[in-house]
């Protein structure tokens, strides 16, 4: 007979509740609010640990080759989590910021210099999810790395060397099958597309006898420039490219921005939204504690020395992971222009139960 | 010179990130949600323990008599932490979810009969806010108690004979300055106010042509029934009464609701709002924790045996610890109606520096 | 050309923003809050709108035999969109709970006797969901109906005459093919699966010698029960059943939930999925209305002279649409004990270009 | 008799629900999302109006010489429900996000050149709040006003010139008691008190022999810059100074956020901690809004011609209102530190009742 199981045990409340232990008790001061900024921090690293089992059975579903349909639903059900769990953690701070900066003075050089940089399950859900170290922004013009303990710097490390979640995808949609069209590449004719689109536009500007001249100049400038721009999205190799993403998978990026609807591409619709939502969220997150400790400690420095919101408003920028797939945008064209799909391909990508 | 602090020693992480030890890691079926299960229950538990440690500085500033206004700040400041943390308990819900009924079946078995009804800090908290022991559904023909270890049991009791925090507010009602009008007190002057508005509005609908005699009487028959309701509130003993607070702290209550301005009840006003917001929460979040285990198991009987979201949801209707104060809403008059404070009392609610 | 369009002229900002008319401000009493009164409520019926607007879109689609596959992605996302609706409109009530009952009390009466029963957006989106008209509980021996405007109720008759979404799911589930597995049917499969893993539950509780008899007694009874209450789910016709939907409909609903991974029923896993989010979100705002409302009036009755928070309580509880996919967690078993598809379903259960 | 009031007449539902007029309808197209779009901004304009509402009562009772007692009860109240509206707003953002790029575009040539920036009632709430016309960021080398009809841009001028919140809040900061404290003013105690501080940390490190030479010469230096940067707090006239606010508002608002509790200025701090919930909130709003322009259009101009996306991230950054506020925090130091208030300035900050 299995041993009953008792709330309180399966959960090591013992330890779990054990683990908050103030500094200023030690000192004898007992700030009150020391406890709840314990608290709040040992929650982002529940919900850390959370992330990153989810991110290992990502990876092991979506670095196969191939990825099964099956383990498809089961990495975006996993982000979709991770997602979730982001937007909690983001919410988190409308109870830290009960915390006032007064307050936070009873304890706040007790705690110097640790700070939140030192957390290495946020820097590894940084790491497995695509922050290349080399692009990480150097703080205080020391390598965020110096700060942490040996341990946790190989941590780190090891987990540098197994392929991200960008690596994953990058890859993955390199793979995309459909984008050969028989006679042509899914590539040529949306080009096409594109520049027939263009065309009628201009075509437009030019016909309509109540523009003015001076505004058709403009207009028409305008249609020329985008012309030129549209030529970054058709590059077939990535030399000088701005992407992080091979050139192929542009293309397969887009590809499936334009037919998500069709069965076999519904899944990495799924996937290129979510993967979205998660940078989107992750980068509130890190705007929403630049606004945070600005209100906290002002023009102060924070506990590990920083120059503190500044900095992490720059992380709010430049640490976005998949801006590729916002970028994409940019190079859409209205519905109508869209070329149709061949035949041939629109039925390869139905179930089979529909043919 | 002190030791420099590290952020992952700091927070215990070693302990903290080591207390996820899954049951079907134990029988090796690796339940990949039981993760998401733990800590989602774990997170729980750390929001708990900061609740029961705001309680704590409540109870001893509110516990002196008389309670200084230094204290009161701190008191409602607390309480609005309370509120704060428990919004977010209810927005863990929405991960929690992401778990489906299916999954939850891969572990769900080994964890008999643990149940959340045997979280000891939850306990505690509807205790030391002031749920009476008496009142607690008994759950499965057992009372909840009879789940808990003995440890457990031991803290509830001990945590029982404590003033909860209705208790507290009881008697600092019941003590509030300002209801001797002098010549009168402030009941017999709302009384008079009340029976006033009320044959008014008989009178309003007698003198109007209008209205058919049918729906005259009706409308004569519904103020009289108003003014015999309105009697709950003048009562001035507690016999037989079915207030919880004493009376006279249900007169101070409508004190404080209807001159909430007034600078001497500010405080005490964000008191009795901050009260409802918890229990509404908590209610809410009773409610939402009952549907989601709806969702979860069906009609199935949950991991502790119980009949699961029946239960719960009783508890959201019947658990409640500051429904005097919603039902105070039923007692209010217009402001137009409502007797004008004396001048000393007026004086007597102002700041210092005002005069 | 196309003339230019100006922002405000877009929107109709002359209308939308004229479109405030306080009867306080009519007497002469202007009450502040009347405003917000107001917009809280024109701002729901903007999102009903929406919501409508969103359903139309889903009766097209979901209405036409056979759904293709692209509807289902667009009928998914328009319903996900629904409940992102209905999450905002539940956190409406944090703006509306800043509203005191003193406060409200100032033009409360004055609205007498309109009240929110008579939204004719929000009965449409009800019956259009698929809350059956006999079922709707009569609020003051009256039913709902009789308080709308002749107008409304023609609106509201002409809604219940098209298929609503239940409707729509209940006849679109018993086309789900995959069910007739060859010699067997998926019935009578998961029958034979369900048997054999209760019957495996008796064995090893009777082969534990550890095991006291009392309660080896009581389990075997609850195991017993448990073969029982499965019966439920395998009837064949809808004679004296307790499910609104039809039973192949039912084992279609099963499948799915058991199978949901494969290829050709993950949108359909999807579509289920969200049907109990919106009814889920929906019922929420029902009790959290309630609860506003208990707060907002206490014990009298609400404007429209109903015994206002307990009836909304009571909607909460009996105007759940989709229950039946709730109800269906009661009948699953764990995953490993789940028949495996025979192979040639799996194979129909794919997209094309795997094969 | 008075006319019954029926819900949809109150509530102008026939003006409120025609005011939806799709510029795709009218060109054949039909995009579904342009329901979605419009209601989305009308609901943002509903808000909108709303917030001018209280910023109007704000206005009439905080403009008043003094301000009464009751009268900043109502003013905190009204800013509190502003913040929740606020909050409401970015919540909508979770809504409009639920429309894909492919989408918008459908009908987003449509729209030119209307645009957000249009939004009068938006640009009227930056102004009353306290934006300063100069200091706003010019668009595209145009000043946001030349995108605005006549009548719009006479009404914000119209509100130019009234008294912002922020000079309301100056003005009465500037008149706070309590900063004389007879033979010494709070600034002079204050200075005192933080030189005393930091003396205390250079001795502290200057004792310590465990720290290193090179160590303590940079903490030395550190104290010593902390020195300088506090003169910033302590000047007396606003000549070349970088506050927005004068040299008196900023000790009162200093003042007020040390002693806190102190039952006179505990309406002042709520009223600070609201102003910068506001102005987080607006900001978070922006940044949000920024984030999400990226990517429904990625770097295509917007609507309105603009450059988006990276326009909004500035105005995040730039159009901060209360942020004075915000960088008290950095002249803060430890409770302990903190002079004591003189005996009779702390019997003029009690209640009457209390004396």
């Amino acid at each position: 007979m299995r041993v009953p199981v008792y709330y309180g045990d399966y959960l090591r409340l013992d330890r779990l509740l054990s683990s908050q232990e103030p500094e200023s008790a030690r000192t004898g001061i007992n700030a009150h609010d020391e406890m709840l900024f314990i608290i709040v921090h040992q929650a982002y690293e529940l919900w850390f640990k959370q992330i990153l089992h989810e991110l290992d059975r990502v990876e092991a579903d979506f670095g196969a080759i191939p990825v099964t349909d099956d383990a498809m639903a089961r990495i975006v059900h996993g982000l979709n989590r991770v997602h979730e769990i982001l937007k909690l953690v983001v919410a988190q701070l409308d109870v830290l910021e009960t915390m006032t900066p007064f307050d936070f003075l009873d304890f706040r050089d007790l705690l110097m210099p640790a700070s939140g940089f030192q957390s290495l399950q946020f820097r590894l859900i940084e790491t497995r999810l695509g922050l290349p170290p080399e692009t990480r922004i150097p703080f205080d013009e020391k390598a965020i790395d110096e700060r942490l303990s040996q341990s946790d710097r190989d941590a780190l490390r090891a987990a540098g060397v197994r392929p991200s979640l960008f690596d994953l995808l990058n890859r993955w949609l390199a793979r995309t099958p459909f984008l050969d069209w028989g006679g042509e590449t899914f590539r040529e004719a949306y080009r096409a597309a594109v520049e027939k689109h263009l065309a009628r536009d201009a075509e437009l500007v030019r016909a309509d006898p109540a523009i003015p001249p001076e505004k058709r100049d403009r207009e028409l400038k305008n249609i020329e420039r985008a012309t030129t721009s549209f030529s970054e999205i058709f590059s077939e190799t990535d030399e000088g490219g701005s992407w992080r993403l091979l050139p192929q998978s542009v293309q397969a990026a887009l590809f499936i921005t334009l037919y998500r609807d069709k069965p076999a591409v519904q899944p990495a619709f799924r996937l290129l939204t979510v993967l979205m939502d998660i940078d989107e969220t992750l980068t509130l997150w890190r705007y929403r504690h630049a606004l945070m400790v600005e209100r906290m400690i002002g023009l102060k420095i924070g506990t590990g020395g920083s120059s503190g919101h500044a900095y992490l408003r720059m992380t709010a920028e430049r640490h976005r992971i998949f801006s590729d797939l916002f970028r994409l945008s940019t190079f859409l064209i209205p519905r109508s222009a869209v070329p149709e799909l061949p035949a041939p391909i629109q039925k390869q990508m139905r179930f089979v139960y529909a043919s």
